[in-house]
């Protein structure tokens, strides 16, 4: 059976069409602009593309992801312009009338990584995305994480020290919440245009040290087997090898497991799937309502 | 059936004989002793009152609950002098012959309140307590919170502005973690003993923000559809509507759910169970191994 897949990101869209990691026949990108010429191109792209079987969505957030609520399928509060409240479940239905599952960029790349990549066989793990923002989903007891609507990681309170930060972070909502402080964004805001390609020590010493305190709300919330780490940013390649010391060390021994013992080498990683996790992922969730 | 249930707590251990809130037959409560001390004292309390069809024991921790791992049943890291290590569920095991079911303290809360209490048909909440130390537990996907081991709430990292509060924080393993600033230790610390019982406007407002602090960083980890918040600190009568309106507050309408929209009087929500949240929910776990 082929699926289509979409990795419905803020910036672009990525749409699959296929079964798995070594069985993608189609493959097309564009910019996210406005909803309607968005969600046309992908339907045009899947409607040229012979038969499917179903189409699975991997969408930035927030979105309502619960079947029985009179609003799932959309996306909710995002700020990103025009798209607040986007129905993009019922205008791909209706152009496509296929089933479509519908759930985070983040659960979808978590999925991803479970069937294909660095999570298979656990059953309670996370995924967190570093890019212009901060996502996180994953599983939990072998399902997707789902509750009252999804994750939002990006959105916890983390220390934040003015006297040696005074940048008072980039979220609209929170100013310096994880994301406000750690994402892709507020490394430009905080450093220049240039930030995110610029070596410099103090950078991503500051940086892991962000993320650190986000993994290890995670790691105390969630209890989580293993985490994956994607996104933009992470592809700093000095990064990860900082932020596992900096967990390490702010855990100080409290949670005893053999997986927390080391470097975290096998702990914190990288997706196996890297950058094609979320739009495989996106596959896999379509297989699940076909 | 009737079952026992043990109430590990590090102070006091809370044993008790039936099958439910309207069936308890026996209980008894005594000290935190010395391990062999106290757990020969809740053998002789079961062995001492008929047949039961097995014990479940809900204990106070970081505790090892992963079935397959060679330290199952054991305390692993706590402070408290002596219970490093115990095997609690070797020694009862040895001494009254029945199955056991072994979960930390807060998950059985959150099983009890789920069974009779005020998490009822829930898949997704959290039961938090907050007494002298800060735990929490609940519900992913309809099964009790575990992962690489369990949640530790109490141990997140929250913002702390110490020009404000210049108190350092009570956790021997982190300083000022959520529990070290907001536990009712870290109260009595940092206003003296009676501190808990001081009805003093600025001491719970202090309390209320550094919950709320915490409680956001549950709601956006683990996406619960309700928290139960229980434990010694919540009884003060003024401080669950100081939360609710913190966390109000700090969300900042970012999550959008019916739920968080209102005065969270039914989102953020004293135990249905009171007090007996912990040894109920033990009998239940003992139910799932029976």
């Amino acid at each position: 059976m082929i699926y289509g897949g979409i990795e419905a990101g803020g910036t672009k869209w990525v749409c699959a069409i296929g079964s798995g990691p070594d069985d993608v026949q189609e493959t097309v990108t564009f910019p996210t602009t406005h909803p309607e010429e968005t969600i046309a191109r992908a339907a045009e792209f899947f409607s040229g593309n012979g038969a499917l079987a179903a189409v699975g969505i991997g969408s930035f957030g927030p979105i309502d992801i619960q079947r029985t609520s009179p609003t799932w399928g959309r996306i909710t509060t995002t700020p990103k312009p025009g798209w607040a409240g986007t129905e993009i479940v019922a205008a791909l239905s209706a152009a496509l009338d296929l089933p479509i599952a519908f759930d985070t960029d983040v659960n979808a790349a978590a999925l991803g990584e479970h069937r294909w990549g660095a999570a298979v066989g656990l059953e309670t793990f996370c995924y967190i995305t570093v890019g212009t923002g901060i996502g996180g989903g994953g599983m939990a007891n072998g399902h997707l994480m789902h509750g009252l609507l999804h994750p939002e990681f990006g959105h916890m309170r983390i220390p934040h020290d003015r006297d040696r930060d005074p940048f008072d972070g980039v979220c609209p909502y929170h100013g310096d919440c994880f994301e406000g402080l750690a994402s892709g964004e507020a490394i430009r805001a905080r450093w220049g245009s240039a930030g995110e390609e610029n070596a410099d020590e103090q950078i991503w010493h500051l940086e892991a040290e962000y993320l650190a305190l986000g993994l290890v709300n995670v790691i105390c919330a969630v209890s989580p087997e293993r985490i994956v780490l994607g996104g933009g940013v992470m592809k700093q390649p000095q990064l990860l090898p900082l932020v596992r010391k900096q967990v390490s060390d702010m855990l100080g021994g409290y949670i005893r497991a053999p997986e927390l013992a080391g470097d975290l080498g096998d702990y914190l990683v990288a997706p196996a799937l890297g950058d094609r996790a979320g739009v495989l992922g996106s596959l896999e969730l379509a297989r699940s309502v076909a």
